[in-house]
């Protein structure tokens, strides 16, 4: 095995790589490279190149995923999956999915040819971002089963359904059955940014994520009286805003009170909205987030307790909307323990965190054994052209990833399971 | 005189009038008849009539007042200058500044030819709401020699400008500098309904307006770090809504806190306002009003630094720039006594009260005594179709105007002023 210093080389190609990448785009400027765009196409032939070179087995499925295998020491091996996506915002940074492929492939360059008790299946997946139809994870559903009629005629701003996309970019939608996972399947690992400031604040530079957090999505509607600002006394007034205002006060409050909780009010808007009417209907959302279901629904409870409350005593009325409502997905407890005990091999104090936002994993968890590895992102930036990684954590990543096949290729424990043992 | 119960038949003529003046409008449904639009010709034609009917020699100025006077008992009698305005917002009522015209001529009904020691001049100014031009008050600024060239260059939507638009409604852009006041103009008398709850809330028809408030209004900028919903905990983050959210709670608590002063956020947006990111920017108008300019300067300057507090403590930044300042105009204390004295004689409670919006007697204060008498707005309604009035509160009105036509005629003090003397 390679040292750390070994992997430097190693982690400054996996970062030209995703570099590289970020070159192919459907804009002019900066990056963008929505499911199946014409520059994804660059992209997978790019990334094949790699494969091949690697001595892997290239395919693209049906919905569009890059997948490449590396063989096993033995015929009728397991498989390990390992990968993220290849799909990006629009004015995206250069990691964000990206790094997840391609540090896989650094890591299977780093076997230098040796073979493993288990296959490796690195996959690229195809959307994940849900920007050009507004349904995110499409690559990773294809392998649970679980794109739909109604999921394929679905539209994009063009009017292009997700079936005739297919179409466009010369695959078949009548096989997308054909992409679901194998049966002998190990696990899948995820490497990703954490695209948030958490591992820079302690200094450390990777994390075994736990689990994904569950979140609800809302839409609060407060409804006053509308008024002129000049001629309505203070204690006469039913200021929908006013009320609002107050009740954003006590969603940051009630979230800084809960550890590992947040909760967030992205939108708001006051009507009619002129400087000199008191708002008579205010509108806002609620993004709230957390590892534990029981915590997040108890405190989105109290939530609305609070904008009742808020209300009643002002004659101001409030309704709410659910927009989305998904439960927490853990991350498997041994893979996850296989890589605290990796960051640790890797000379890094290993530290575990919830991911505040959904990732392929959370999909593929739903039918075998999923973990993921979280890289500092300096800044906590990302979605931003200014996203990036530090050299060293990647090369801690690489050190602490041919850590974790070297566990996972002599447990026997893992390698008796599959994912629909 | 005639009693109150006299003077019903009156107010429902008045009333009627009102109401057959809603009549013409620029809008197929609801009222909008704003500066020198072509329903405004209507109008006049209208009040012309009726000015004629009570023996007042009618013009219209050079920007398009209408100017019925009624003679005095003696040729070379000074004059008191009577009325309001006739243009009207968007989906206007029936009676925000056309009643204080209609009613004014009431008054001179009642007078059933009988002469005073002045003369009336009823007028119905063009422009008040500011609709057309975005600048409000053309009407009674041509009075006080302010309509300059900047003003006559200024377009409407449809690139019209107002001298243009004075042209179109043949009348001469030349002639304006004839519309300033005679010099012998003792003061200005407006009645108006109060477009606020005040006066139903203390259960009374009528009060005597002692100034117009005086107010700011200003943009405040909050600048935070957008950042991810999901993955920034709450102790990492420097939400632009949430400071300006607690401070919109604050501006309530301090005008909450200080009688007779009105703040108001009328306005606010986040950015970049979607669900699942936190607010990097938050904008806020404030509106801020009061009787004494030195409360309402040093409550500015208090939230302000309320602004400044809770931005420091979130290492959020605020900006803010003002959008207008304008001191509180106080109505003249003579005529405001006498107007006291007239509601009590019509067996009223007399009730004394600011202002908060902006009318013609706050431009015409500039060189005359000016003062106002509010009417009860039911349900503190006003520019909107249900704006309203109670027959009996006309009806007091008109009486109340009677007793003050007669205080005025016998009061030495008021004969001997004039504006300009």
């Amino acid at each position: 095995m390679q040292t750390t210093g070994g992997f430097t080389k190693l982690a400054e190609e996996v970062i030209a790589r995703c570099r590289r990448l970020a070159s192919f785009s459907e804009d002019a400027c900066g990056t963008r490279r929505t499911f199946l765009s014409a520059p994804m196409k660059d992209c997978h032939r790019e990334v094949s190149g790699w494969m091949k070179s690697l001595g892997m087995s290239v395919s693209l499925d049906a919905v569009g995923n890059l997948r490449g295998i590396f063989p096993a020491a033995l015929s009728g091996a397991p498989l390990l999956l390992m990968g993220s996506h290849l799909d990006t915002v629009p004015n995206a940074g250069a990691f964000d999915g990206i790094l997840g492929v391609v540090l896989a492939l650094g890591l299977v360059e780093s076997l230098e040819n040796s073979k493993l008790p288990f296959a490796i299946e690195v996959i690229g997946f195809s959307e994940e971002e849900g920007v050009r139809f507004g349904v995110p994870f499409i690559g990773s559903r294809a392998l649970v089963g679980r794109v739909d009629e109604h999921l394929l005629d679905r539209r994009d701003e063009h009017g292009v359904s997700v079936r005739k996309a297919i179409q466009e970019f010369s695959l078949n939608p009548e096989k997308i059955s054909d992409a679901q996972l194998r049966d002998d399947v190990l696990g899948f690992l995820e490497f990703h940014i954490e695209q948030g400031p958490v591992l820079e604040n302690l200094n450390r530079p990777l994390a075994a994520v736990e689990a994904i957090v569950g979140q609800n999505r809302l839409e609060f509607i407060f409804t006053g009286h509308s008024n002129h600002a000049g001629t309505t006394p203070m204690h006469l007034r039913h200021d929908a805003l006013a009320a609002a205002a107050e009740w954003i006060v006590e969603v940051e409050g009630a979230a800084r009170q809960t550890a590992g909780m947040v909760a967030t009010v992205g939108f708001v808007e006051a009507k009619p909205g002129a400087t000199n009417v008191i708002p008579g209907e205010a509108r806002a959302t609620l993004d709230i987030r957390h590892a534990s279901d029981e915590i997040r629904t108890q405190t989105l409870d109290d939530l609305i307790r609070h904008a009742q409350t808020i209300t009643a005593k002002r004659s101001v009325s409030v309704e709410w909307r659910t927009l989305l409502a998904q439960n927490a997905v853990a991350m498997d407890p041994f893979l996850t323990h296989q890589i605290e005990q990796a960051i640790g091999a890797s000379g890094c104090q290993p530290h575990r965190m919830p991911s505040g936002a959904g990732h392929d994993a959370m999909i593929l968890a739903e039918i075998l054994p999923a973990a993921m590895i979280f890289l500092r992102s300096p800044g906590g930036i990302s979605h931003d052209p200014a996203e990036s990684v530090h050299l060293d954590d990647v090369a801690k990543a690489l050190e602490c990833g041919s850590h974790l096949l070297t566990q996972l290729s002599t447990s026997q424990e893992f390698l008796g399971r599959t994912c629909r043992a």
